[in-house]
């Protein structure tokens, strides 16, 4: 069955993916004599760098969320359908979704990444991601729930694992999620839960690697540690997991207890089925690219950002999988698939680094720009600023401002709700199973 | 096993519920010489009167819910525990829950009401209810899921199933929601789906009576059903719903097809288990109580707000089942049992009419408030002030003004996201199914 979408003399772009990629790309191809058609599971673009603040009780979801048809109010020929990618036929030229099918004259991939467990089942049942809006209400509803158990729970082994927090993966999601709930334990929870001890509480940051946002400077590590301990974090380096069992990790040190582990260790693309098997790279899943984000082999297939790879002496794992780089992409696939239709010279790729940057709690960040190495209060600053400027739309800018405001002076999180019905560890455990029977 | 709860000189009273009845009871004890204890299900206050504005998408969830805890932040000798309650055993004054049990000497049940189906089990399991978070923003998702799947079906008849939106029962719930989902008709989903002809698009309010309203006057029931009409709702007046089969509505009169029916037209108490069979009315399931909120033949237990049935010659079904009453049977109520402690003679209830209001659509409203009854744009200023005071918490009542600001004047509704990711029908059918089999 076709999807419909009227036919019309200008080339169709397919964009799968509403992303960071996906939108820019979109946005950028306006007026300049294409049909797009973007699609999305999802009917929302997510702000995916402040999740960890609506899992950590500080944002309401809606805030980093923004519904993609707004985005495309008053563009002409623009069409969205919220639907599943099953495959891609590069010789028909057709998408097939769960929906119904749709001819492409030319296809780009933007479909990110997903979290990788490296094929480990008990990590797969038990640990929380959070790499979606639903993932992070997940864990916020989990982390309230473990203190309202911990007040009824007798036995002591029991009580101290439900107030551990285990994060695996020190890198900016790690490091920030760690020190947002390194607040929450500081002026939030002691409040809500003035029954409970919380120096019992723990929050341990596991790191396969010597040091805490390796992909910054040897300096902003060393300052990240001593921000994160400042908060009572327990950074715990050289130390790999190597399995969970619902409130026991195994690593290749010492185990731990924690009735929660967060994994945010490592991404994997998410490619589409119906790639050349090649064009695939084995060890992440990303897409190979050339430098024009053309996937090798294919002449109207392009990839951008998270599940793209465009291999280079100077990136030979491809670029970082950030919101900067998928940006730049989209932004220059838009001008190459204009020089296409002209018949110009395509232009090659080349990532500017915009630096990177994590927050630690209230007042405190590490920013890389350049040589600009900085940290403590103008980083964070900075990070906030450049945060709140990059959300889509009025209103999430000015509700998230107004949420920050409202909580750097008052020192409270304001969404402190349960909305999960069901128990949620039990639900999940059963659907992941049954996702783990289906493959 | 016993809920853990430190043992003072006080006597304690156990509130079940923190609606509006629970919460306000629970204030007013502060310092009055007792130790309560507040049982809910949920760790937050929900504001009801909004969720139909959850529903259509113009709010927030957080919004209009507001963490239990943190009212009570500097409550000496309060506690809160997150429980579902089973069972209550009054002849050992004692509560079962699902995490344990717990002794009062004073016990308050104010568990409100609950959606009533009248046994019908087509309605149990595909139409939609409306009483709490959750299903406001299930509602959500349901709508918007309708409008995409609108546009990929080429079947004309399911295609007018998806864009008709039945709403059975023209309380003030079912008014303010046809009114609000033709908002959405008038100004936002146009937008947003420029592909449908929304002139197919229906909203039917059916109702059982011959008019809509039926708690006010006749002349602000007109006036409503010319305000609805005007925003393209039609009202159906004279009929009953009989059956519903997912996408079939059976009426007494003419059937009609709708993939959506929502169901506003009754509630019934939601009566604890272990409460004598004759204390509890046989049509409503609610509490029978005497002029001091005590259930009858019980001397320490006692029931207020939706769930409670004070029955006298004024009020032959008891009190209406709003706001108001809830609120004033408990500030009453804590009066009372510092009445008790006090050993002096116990106040009986006088309910103080505070008049009804209803919303819809933008700039209209009927208000009635003793001789006054007004409507148009002063009755829905003055709706509007009062639902925003009357919101708990500073950042709530922020937003709300913000996101209700914002859209008055670009008739924008911010939240249409739809944070579902399962299908939305098959999963409830699925749920109700099973809770049907339970029963």
């Amino acid at each position: 069955m076709n999807i419909e979408i009227p036919i019309t003399a200008s080339p169709r772009v397919v964009i799968i993916g509403g992303g960071f990629g996906g939108i820019h790309l979109a946005r950028k191809l306006r007026n300049k004599g294409f049909q797009v058609v973007l699609v999305d599971k999802q009917n929302f673009h997510t702000f995916q760098p402040l999740l960890y603040q609506v899992a950590t009780a500080a944002l309401d979801p809606a805030s980093i969320s923004f519904p993609i048809r707004k985005i495309f109010h008053g563009y002409d020929d623009y069409y969205f359908r919220m639907a599943d990618v099953r495959e891609i036929k590069a010789d028909e030229k057709m998408v097939y979704t769960d929906i119904g099918e749709i001819q492409y004259d030319y296809l780009v991939i933007a479909t990110g990444s997903q979290t990788n467990y490296f094929g480990m089942e008990g990590l797969i049942i038990s640990s929380m991601p959070m790499k979606s809006v639903a993932e992070a209400i997940d864990l916020r509803s989990l982390i309230l729930q473990n203190f309202e158990k911990a007040l009824s729970i007798q036995n002591e082994r029991k009580k101290d694992s439900l107030m551990t927090f285990a994060i695996a993966g020190a890198g900016p999601t790690g490091v920030e999620l760690a020190g947002a709930i390194g607040e929450l334990k500081k002026n939030i929870l002691p409040r809500d839960y003035p029954e409970l001890d919380f120096s019992r509480m723990r929050i341990l940051l596991i790191q396969s690697g010597n040091r805490v946002l390796p992909a910054l400077s040897e300096k902003s590590s060393v300052r990240a540690k001593r921000f994160l301990e400042k908060l009572g974090v327990e950074v715990v380096l050289n130390t790999r997991v190597l399995d969970y069992f619902g409130d026991y990790i195994q690593t290749n040190q010492k185990d731990y207890t924690a009735r929660t582990l967060i994994w945010t260790t490592g991404v994997k693309g998410c490619p589409v089925d119906g790639l050349p098997a090649d064009s695939i790279e084995k060890r992440n899943r990303r897409i190979l690219v050339d430098v024009y984000n053309r996937v090798e082999g294919s002449e109207h297939v392009f990839a951008i950002g998270d599940c793209a790879a465009m291999i280079s002496d100077a990136f030979p794992n491809g670029h970082p999988q950030v919101a900067p780089a998928a940006i730049q992409q989209g932004v220059l696939l838009a001008e190459n698939l204009e020089r296409l239709l002209k018949n110009k010279p395509l232009k090659p790729f080349r990532y500017r680094d915009k630096g990177s940057m994590a927050t630690i709690g209230k007042n405190k960040a590490v920013v890389e720009v350049g040589r600009l190495k900085t940290g403590g209060f103008l980083a964070w600053f900075v990070w906030m600023f450049i945060h709140l400027m990059s959300l889509v739309g009025f209103r999430n800018k000015l509700i998230v401002f107004l949420d920050w405001t409202r909580s750097y002076f008052n020192n409270d999180k304001g969404v402190r709700v349960i909305f999960q019905q069901f128990d949620l560890m039990e639900e999940k455990k059963r659907r992941k199973k049954e996702m783990l029977k289906e493959e």
